[in-house]
């Protein structure tokens, strides 16, 4: 029946097992049956966040609600590796981004942090959240990093857990690959600054915390955005589930 | 004269030295005097891929037309390594993406290829080498790869140089990064397929290559603008200018 394996994978809230059914949202009746045209026997594939990914079949379409029928799983759960990414969030484009960026490179959770230069006083979680669910079903993840909301980066640094390493970039340092490759795997975070960098008191806690780890991104300025998908390979590739 | 530092980088086309003179494009004009509202005695920051970065003064400011002087080098020419990027286009705004971030993480000169699963059968150029003007004028770059036009991958592959490595993301491999640690510097390409993967007639012809040495962007799929910036951040790591 390969002719018949969904092309549309979709993330729900609803416990996934053999023969269970899964309720859909009117949200998500519309697009399958009004935007993509899908019908009764046609296929989607299902993905919660624990669950691994399984094969439904559509048994009600319906304008407003509709029941998929789960047949069986296609894919493992595979979770992500115990990183955390802290971001500033900018502009509004590139932060949407950056979560997109982060639910696809394997993070496990996601913090907005407010730093002394972040320029954004808000942010929409729900949209944020949304972003990462969308990156997920594009890319064929089983797992969704929760976005939290954002909180003081010095607030964050106060309740820091001790057995969890910070990476941080730094701009004034050259060539400190090193010492993440000198560390160990386990419980970490990647911290990217503003637009404007960390402030001098920010720099200075950051590197007066035992858990931290500065690197450099290079000999050229790199975007918030693009510092976010560097740090993360950087991470992957050294620490992570890359190797 | 901290106080009076450019707080505007502009990319010309004028050489650059003590006391030249550089006149203004139109569009220029309008962005400096119009947009960004300076007027003479102001300063500016030029570079024009290959003199460095110069403090500039704005000597006359009109509507549709300027001359600015140069004062004196505040950055040395830094040009990135020899490295290629060849990426098939997919949706303009990733599209643009990528080109704006090859620019920012250091590549010599961008080439859109046309591969069997290629969606776009057209480019702006102009468009694409905009972006990466613009980000080299945002990121504090001094230089700016040319974007050139697109080609089959199979005509760029028939011609290509015996002398330059060239770096590709294979999903189905693991773990591979190996055979890139094991590599030399000098002249590489890095090569990013289409969203649909490269065809298996591609992915035999690359295997078969002298040149290529195959890489692995983890156990989840990227997308390809994430894919871009993740294996120039590979191999920049490994091979260019960030060790």
């Amino acid at each position: 029946m390969a002719e018949k394996r969904a092309k549309v994978r979709l993330h729900v809230a609803a416990a996934l097992g053999e023969a269970q059914s899964v309720p859909l949202s009117r949200d998500q009746a519309h697009y399958l049956f009004s935007v993509m045209r899908l019908g009764p026997g046609d296929r989607v594939a299902l993905f919660n966040g624990h669950d691994g990914e399984w094969q439904a079949e559509v048994i009600e379409a319906g304008k407003r609600a509709g029941v998929l029928r789960c047949l069986s799983q296609s894919a493992p759960q595979m979770n992500p590796p115990d990183l955390w990414l802290l971001f500033a969030p900018i502009k509004k484009a590139r932060t949407d981004f950056i979560v997109e960026k982060a639910a696809e490179m394997g993070v496990a959770r996601i913090l907005p942090v407010q730093t002394r230069h972040t320029n954004s006083e808000r942010i929409r979680l729900d949209r944020l959240q949304a972003h990462a669910v969308e990156a997920a079903e594009q890319c064929g993840g089983t797992y969704v990093p929760p976005v939290l909301p954002m909180r003081p980066l010095e607030r964050v640094l106060d309740e820091w857990p001790a057995d969890r390493r910070l990476m941080f970039c730094d701009e004034t340092l050259v060539g400190a690959t090193a010492r993440l490759k000198a560390a160990q795997a386990g419980a970490w975070a990647v911290l990217i600054g503003p637009e404007g960098g960390f402030s001098d008191g920010e720099r200075a806690r950051l590197r007066s915390m035992e858990q931290a780890v500065a690197v450099s991104l290079g000999p050229r300025i790199l975007r918030a955005d693009t510092a976010a998908v560097a740090a993360l390979t950087m991470w992957q590739l050294t620490l992570g589930d890359w190797a």
